[in-house]
């Protein structure tokens, strides 16, 4: 099972090396981590997606928990998130496929970042399913590179 | 020095855990990582912001480049890239700020995705100067919270 993982961790260096020596520890493979500054300069946010069982991913956490870094920890599926992904892709372009590529973009919002004799380039930010249907619908066109930068999170409300 | 390193990296257990060692064993603090699936499911793309000396930071690349799960990496510095990053941002509002607050957001083309009582949370993705403008514009006002994706990039043309 898909699991997301949101930390609040202090910021120095190491602390991205422990914390994912503990998914190696468990076996757990991380899908997709997002590191960032945030509104405090001495603290980082850490979203991490992995895949493993309810009882692996619990081991992890409880073991991140013990971790002196660790300011705040929680597990994103059981709280009500806004969640965004940003990808960056570039395909494959002829001018038989241009047309359908660009109604693509428009649909999903996908903004043209860059053009060269082949390939077009394109942004998108939303939610992982909105993420993973452009790319699913880009697939059979052809995609020449793609960076993603896993998920991000905040809760919803005033907290 | 802030030094922006891409890295193509096989898909399995402990790639993070080995490569933020090597970070951790010269002592250079990761500022960013944003880790993500690509177009082929059994390689992931790794970007990480990185502060510290040239010598250090060639120290720290040379180590990776020793890995086996590392099969490409670039320093981001020395190319042509379109980079992208991805913040979420929750800020306050009164009354009073919220016009000037929507001004803002409006400037900076940042989409507003949830909204309370007190706060109103935003996006945008843009290159690091864009997002670090929209940052010190809304930090006088007040930043809640904050989650930033770190850097992500393709190469700029064809290849």
């Amino acid at each position: 099972m898909q699991h997301t993982i949101s930390a609040l961790v202090r910021n120095r260096a190491g602390v991205l090396a422990e914390s994912s020596a503990a998914f190696q520890k468990n076996g757990i493979n991380i899908t997709s981590i997002s590191c960032g500054e945030t509104e405090n300069m001495d603290v980082s946010r850490m979203v991490i997606c992995a895949q493993g069982s309810d009882e692996d991913i619990a081991k992890v956490t409880k073991d991140l928990q013990a971790m002196d870094f660790v300011i705040k920890l929680d597990d994103l599926a059981r709280k009500d998130f806004v969640d965004r992904e940003l990808v960056l892709l570039k395909v494959d372009v002829t001018k038989d496929s241009m047309c359908q590529l660009m109604q693509i973009f428009e649909v999903f919002r996908a903004d043209v970042v860059g053009m060269g004799q082949k390939t077009i380039t394109v942004e998108l930010s939303g939610d992982q399913e909105r993420v993973e249907g452009l790319i699913k619908m880009l697939q059979p066109i052809g995609i020449k590179s793609m960076c993603r930068t896993g998920m991000i999170a905040l809760k919803r409300g005033d907290d």
